[in-house]
């Protein structure tokens, strides 16, 4: 039996670390899809300063590939595609665009390896006989021209967003971990038995600590220096808390006591900032669209992250004008400013 | 009987304009200072392109200062002291360290015609032989290098901040409105009855516009564009007028609808959202600590109100760091993150 033949898409902090713990393996043949720096990469590799594995250069995957068509035709058809870049539906490339050339039906599984909630309904819709799985990666790494600095060790939990009993899916999950896990001290793997509550677990962190820092341009301790956490971020977390409840994943409350001590000294700048910091587009569909999404349908109050969630909008719209993807047309706008939103969604998101 | 002396505090769009009402009236000797430009203003005066006075070059008062000490040591005793600087408690030059020099117990007028709530007391405090009042100006003015963009009417309302049955507090309004008031077409002023209501009132716009086009940096129609008005700012405006009627001010509640629309097809910038922009301070105190601090005593919700000023304050701290006028030392902040408030307020705003 050959070889399971694996697309890694993403070649980000996570995307990296994901393709070197898998070629490290030696269990499957591994493609790495290398957008924006495919020339530097093809030429000299990528550099690990990677707390696991050591210092590594000029490493390679099996494959490399400018692009997930270019990896299909040249190195396709692929048993698992490992989807790592950002989740940002409400830019130019949605992640059910960006796969797409690379899944075939009823053979892919498709690994999100991506924070948020809400991010496999429109994969199960756009590929409805693809095997969908959720996958959340605990690591310290991040990548810049060539370079990979992994400051902590790869952890991964996948599983299945909605439990089946589908024999096949567990199959794909246990030949999965085969194929990543290394020796104990790199990295590890387990099965998740219940992505819901690891996701809305993470969420509590992500959806107040990313959110409020990307706003104020700030870190995660001054955050709390300037306002502390009592009017602010605990209340914030309970929020998230009380939405996991009504969609069924029942966070106990200490984790709010826990989160905000996380970064205890460290003046953390989480993703979300530094996605701002450098005019980038953000996560804030699948961290805090679809959650309020939850909480409406569910009728949970959540004051607080829908302040947070239009403020994002504000800056996200700010963000997409200075990159083009937008062009606010004033005219567009001169009348009643209640008909701004349906004006916009109608000229502009189309 | 000798002309009333006037002193103008802060030679902004607003402090010049009202200087320039009172030269026009020439019932006052007026003295302006004129802080960081007035090497400049002193050499070749302010050049006004005005709505209503018209276009005026090398323009000066009475008297130039260039700070308010030297005012009163060399132009003083003032009958009157008209404040017109941006009102910044948190900041190195609270606004009653700015006016001390000014003021001769018993004699002095103070008119605070600046934005927000609360203003009065640390005034009434340390002032306490003062009459203070309050003045609301309705003025589009902007000073940038010596000129004087003027473009909406000088529309002031003064009165006072606590009801008196006081002869002479009427005498020193009545008086004030006497040598401010020109010809009808060029500016106008009057008794506000009740400046209570005037501040919240004002303060339905400006605690929420003001704050979330500063948080987001954006514009009063990109903010709507962006996220509507029905999630995030009408209810804002709804916070500010439930912590008013608990004041006793009772805004009804159409000014929210006409708030929402006032700035239709403008793309206006508010003040705050401009100071940012600039990495000025901005006065979220006075907009927002203080009601803030009335809704707590009188037991009004505002979840939206309250993470609002939670994010400014964190700008509001990135700015005093960029300005040096804090120096957050890490090693302070090693520790247990529930105690930063504690350790900032003790090190940091003593």
């Amino acid at each position: 039996m050959s070889k399971p033949n694996v697309l890694v898409v993403g070649s980000g902090g996570v995307g990296s670390v994901t393709a070197l713990s898998l070629v490290t393996r030696d269990r499957s043949t591994v493609t790495l899809v290398v957008r924006s720096d495919y020339d530097l990469v093809a030429s000299r590799g990528i550099e690990f300063r990677s707390c696991s594995y050591g210092h590594i250069r000029n490493w390679k995957p099996h494959h490399l590939a400018r692009s997930v068509a270019d990896a299909a035709r040249d190195f396709g058809p692929f048993d698992y595609v490992v989807l790592t870049t950002k989740n940002i539906p409400d830019g130019p490339s949605p992640c059910e665009h960006i796969v797409r050339p690379a899944i075939t039906p009823h053979t892919t599984t498709l690994i999100l390896v991506q924070n948020g909630i809400g991010i496999e309904k429109v994969m199960l819709k756009s590929f409805p006989n693809t095997i969908v799985l959720s996958g959340i990666q605990m690591v310290g790494s991040s990548y810049q021209n060539g370079v990979v600095d992994h400051i902590a060790p790869d952890n991964l939990k996948i599983g299945e967003f909605v439990p089946s009993t589908g024999g096949r899916t567990a199959h794909v999950i246990s030949q999965f971990i085969d194929i990543y896990q290394n020796d104990n001290s790199l990295n590890s793997v387990a099965i998740d038995p219940n992505p819901k509550l690891s996701r809305w677990t993470k969420l509590v962190y992500n959806s107040v600590f990313n959110t409020i820092t990307a706003i104020a341009g700030t870190d995660s301790n001054r955050a709390q220096i300037a306002a502390g956490s009592d009017s602010l971020i605990r209340p914030a977390m309970r929020e998230v808390i009380a939405i996991a409840r009504s969609d069924g994943a029942h966070i106990t409350p200490d984790v709010v006591d826990r989160f905000c001590h996380l970064g205890d000294g460290l003046f953390y700048t989480p993703s979300m900032a530094v996605d701002r910091q450098k005019g980038q587009l953000m996560e804030i569909e699948v961290i805090l669209g679809n959650p309020l999404a939850i909480a409406r349908a569910n009728g949970v109050e959540t004051p607080i992250l829908s302040t947070l969630y239009g403020l994002l909008r504000m800056c996200q719209l700010k963000t997409m004008e200075d990159r083009g993807y937008v062009t606010i047309n004033k005219a567009d706008f001169a009348g009643n400013s209640d008909e701004y939103m349906a004006i916009f969604a109608q000229k502009y998101r189309q």
